[in-house]
């Protein structure tokens, strides 16, 4: 029986970072200041539903400003895009503590500061919605995309209501200036009781993961986002995620993320995987302190980062040969419009001969919508061009055999 | 003949926003104030040297800030990150007229303002070069980039310096601070001389290839930059690339971007395409009206969005067969970490029979580094529990067939 | 029977801005909103007090933040300026509706904004008050101030308490950086109690009177507060009374002044009088449209600038003659720094005959304790030079007869 | 022969101060780093011309940015309150280094600031002087205040220059926005030639005096500026003289004031004096040490605060007598408003008899305008009463004898 290598490297990782010991319980409440400093935890989930994990991986804590994203990309689903923008603006913002980080138009600046988190709860469920029905909402969704029944740690959400006053300073200037209506305490309640949510570092992955998976949970399969909503959702987080560090923070290491003052960090790369890490301390910007350099060691050694080049497509068009009146067109790897741009240009350049063109997709491992368009598009010129077209589709990656004018194209088995 | 119908839908992208009219000039230069305001053009560039355009493609117009993104590129490649980042910090600033968007450090906030990009066009060619030798190896730069002689528009410059006020409050201020040595006059001098680099939108769309594909120019295959470069430079026009509407563009077109007064706009999708429009009018944020458009449109149709998620990686262990005592593992694809995780995955799941196995790298399109490492690892692995292994590799995508350990793997052919 | 002029005067500036109907009510406050928007009123007191008065002047407005000088005031009588000055800052600041316009201690700027002006209320009466003893000590000193019992106005308390987020998020704030300890809700509660103080025009004129005179009622001749506090309590007016146009209405107006959303304004002249107005319509920044014309032309016509240098200090030596042996020094006006400094002067400069010297106090008004220190320094040196001191004071203006060095000096009857 | 104990009392504060050695020397130029450290002067000049010092009164330095409130005086007189305005905001503000201080229409926040203290110096002598000719226009004014020639350090001009890269680019930023025309250069240089004009701590008394004299020189007699000039400068030396610390100075020290960084410090008592202090040693806010420590104690020692309340004015009416037909009503002191109040109130209160009413201005020290028109109306009043009314005015305290309605009063001689 072979073993995983994946662990190990993670568990390397964790050495590396172990005897990190600087850094601070947050201690605006008691429940994180008298919490064990200790525990250290990574877990990856890719698109595909695999999870690998090292350390403290089952321990559960609070997700504090975690669950920011996951609202967001709730009351996004929820909402629409145009209502989430009138409440929630989309700009970086420092979130300097004696500042509301409210935009020109008394909007906050994004929604992964409190100020914008508050109003996004808000939205949740809608706005006549009692708490519990709120909280519950937010609290069940979360636990789908978890896979499992995440519970919330009232206790400690009573004691950090006990301290709340920034946030119910936050609260009260968002009812002066109408971007929420409810009662202060109720937003700042509801708000505390979804960051009470509480999760493991595995269940941290997984969650990202379905955001990395344009909203298909990488294990039970359940569509529970729309792609679009995950590519907003990502989009602020690299934006914003980091507060004033974000620019550093894309630069260098280069993955969306959002930290919580519990000790969580999660980070995503879109299509391929979702991060997260647990250690408690902080360093002044309220980062966990191990969490991040476990962060920049994963983007250096995997090629993690967003802005990465060197996945430089590879020939997506494997080879054009002719058997006797037959010229048949090999594609390969994923279609999507770079791939299907090789295609036109293949065939613009090629000089067609004998009276079929055999378009072979054995090797093509999928299609996004722009280049079913663009190869479509291209087989009708051939047609046009007087000669007849087949496709050669074994493993049935794409979805329908017509041409870009409607009429069908036939299929070579 | 085939025609290619990339330049048709360019074409009619261009007529969508062609009725546009809205939007002014630049003002601030009698050369700008008095440009023609109807050109309209648009390109694109793969990493593979594809170029597409439509419209008023071959006119040529100053780069004014565009010229910011390549010159930093060319400061990191010169002095490295950490003498560029002990000059010019990395975090998203709105671009105050009358603040000098300054950090803490009295260090400009990001390259992408005017303040930034003073200080960065002072690391390049040695801070003792004269001006000419320094805006000599830029022009010639840029040229390599362009792939043709680039040449300067010395009269609009001059014109420029004449009323380059902010410019040269700016210098004085870094002067003051130490972040220039130079005089005043011949920083701005130099960065203005930068600016006045004349480039046509085809010209553009080559150059941003080059940073989309790691630094390799597209065209000619030669190697202009890191790949590290590339990437740093992405991310900072991701964050700061539009100025203060930095979030809601990476948000809504998820193309890290810059515009230039002289009504040019760049975006790039790291390993996939340059792409760059021309439309001299302006919104009042600074930005081309129809240039913007026409990105909103391309992100749209071509799910070209840097967040996309719709792209999930198909599946890279294509196959796991046996023959007799022989098994085969079929890759395919790019193998990046998500494949060779794939790949981990599944040798790690499979129950292993016979006493060879083959791993058959026919379909497999590039090799990035980490996957080189763990598919190593995994074939170790394999090795360690008692089959002999081989590698089946016609296309020669793996560079060596070195395990991890050192020891070297055979070939099958 | 002679009639006075000042009212008539004042009835004229009133006939003058009658007709500027310009400016908008309050309108976040009902009651506010549904006021008459027509009542006009003025009133001087003098420091004698003499009270002028035209228009509208009994009917009763409440104070809003024109009740935070009379705050101030109280605060240091009760706390003294050091511990006022731990919880709140002095400088000048913008009272922007969506900043806190705390400093880098997290001490609100000044006692003269919103955030400042509720952590002085918490400073009234202990901060382990009830909030009804607090309230009942401010409306019972206010009352002094005022001459007569003031009410408030709860209902109009009650409304502004329904609609209190701003004051709510700024309590807490406060409450979040320890500079207040109530609950957020109480110390609302409280300062818009304070607010909710119902005053007649004439009523402010009496209370800025006191402050005027150094804390003596004008009418009662009751010492309510020292002279120190009322100093303190102009200055902070000078440099924040009028929020961002302080240092314009400084240069203008020349008048440290304060005014509140419903209508009111006060202005103090040291050692002079207390001025107050009343017209409801305000202008954008939320001060009375015509109490500032009235104010304008006040302070024009009557030479009411504080840095007016028009009243030159006259010659304070009146005249120094000498009878027989006898030098008569004849001393006139207000004795301070300048005039005892003329003594100073004048007595160096002449050649004293004779054995005796009388200062002749007969002309004069009152005497600054530095100028009896410096006088009687003087009739020292005289004693010393050999001549015998007597001192003419028939209106008792000189407290003691005691030369700098303890000894008396005889009086010259 | 008597000696002045002023200059004693002004030594005793400078051996107070005399130890105090903390502070730095202004280090951005050679001339001043290098400064002797330790000269220490302190000078009182009186509205009379009595002059008062102690120290090293007759070291000459720099004036620096105390040219300031000068060169406003002169723009002031020159060009008028409206044209000044339109170049230069009037509130107050603080001067962070790394910003420009201009306000949202672009006008510098300030004159006490260096962006104001630049666009105030291209005010005068109209903004089509030659830099000489403008300089010589400033030091002739400047010499005029002082009573003596004085002369420019240019050494020191030179190498501020050399190193004038703050001043530079705030020119730069001023001829950006249109509120200088001339050449930044040439801005920098006049601005830089009037801070190098050379002055000892008497020079700066006397200079100050004339401000606090209306504009009358002390001790020539000359009128070199309007009362309302002095009144304007002296407002926004207390507003924005000592930088962030405004408020705060204005509370505690309570006067006007202004500081330059080769250590010289000046303060003004509208009506009664100037002051000026000269240490080298800066505090990190850029005043003089020793300075603020002797202007704290002068203004705690001699009353000399702004907001002082204790000259409450005495009696202004004297009595009201009656000699059979006669009234005779005495008054004493300065006539200002509050004066001629007492008098008007006096004259309705009382019960007239007789036939004639002399007005006794024997003791009248001075009159305000206001108070003059004040008294006529009274006197008409008495007159249209049925009363024949004359004036005993032996010192001619009274310009003429005209009633308010042009008649002309009769003098009682």
């Amino acid at each position: 029986m072979l073993t995983m290598p994946i662990p190990e490297y993670l568990h390397e990782i964790l050495d590396d970072v172990r005897d990190t010991t600087s850094g601070e319980l947050a201690d605006y409440i008691p429940e994180l200041k008298s919490a064990d400093p200790n525990p250290l935890a990574v877990a990856l989930c890719t698109v595909n539903g695999h999870i690998y994990s090292a350390g403290d991986d089952d321990i559960e804590f609070t997700m504090q400003s975690i669950s920011k994203p996951f609202a967001y990309a709730l009351a996004l689903q929820e909402c629409g895009f145009d209502e989430v923008s009138a409440s929630v603006a989309l700009e970086p913002s420092g979130e300097a503590f004696n500042e509301l980080s409210l935009d020109g138009e008394n909007r906050p600046m994004n929604p992964m500061i409190n100020a914008g988190a508050i109003a996004i709860n808000q939205l949740i469920n809608g706005s006549d919605s009692t708490v519990e029905d709120r909280v519950e909402k937010i609290r069940h969704y979360f636990s789908e995309l978890a896979g499992r029944e995440l519970t919330i740690d009232r206790v400690l959400a009573e004691s950090e209501l006990a301290g709340a006053d920034r946030n119910l300073s936050i609260a009260h200037m968002l009812r002066n200036y109408g971007v929420i209506e409810d009662e202060a305490h109720d937003a700042v309640l509801s708000y505390t009781l979804q960051c009470a949510i509480k999760v493991t570092t595995r269940d941290l992955a997984v969650m990202t993961a379905t955001l990395a998976a344009g909203g298909t949970h990488p294990i039970t399969g359940k569509k529970l986002l729309d792609a679009r909503v995950c590519r907003l959702t990502l989009s602020v987080m690299a934006s914003a995620g980091m507060y004033d560090e974000a620019g550093q923070w894309l630069s260098t290491v280069g993955i969306p993320a959002k930290s919580g003052v519990a000790g969580g960090l999660i980070g995503i790369l879109p299509g391929q995987l979702g991060i997260a890490t647990f250690s408690p301390r902080l360093n002044p910007k309220g980062n966990s302190v191990r969490g991040v350099k476990i962060f920049k060691q994963l983007s250096d050694d995997m090629g993690l980062h967003l802005m990465s080049t060197e996945q430089v497509s590879g020939h997506a068009v494997r080879s054009i040969t002719r058997d006797g009146d037959t010229t048949f067109i090999q594609m390969q790897g994923a279609m999507n419009f770079s791939a299907s741009e090789s295609f036109l240009h293949a065939i613009v350049e090629h000089n067609f001969e004998g009276t079929e063109v055999v378009l072979d997709l054995t090797r093509v491992l999928s299609f996004h919508p722009v280049a079913i368009r663009m190869i479509k598009e291209g087989l009708k010129r051939i047609r046009d061009a007087g000669f007849e077209v087949f496709i050669l589709d074994p493993d049935d990656v794409l979805p329908d055999f017509m041409f870009s004018d409607g009429t069908i194209c036939k299929e070579r088995v």
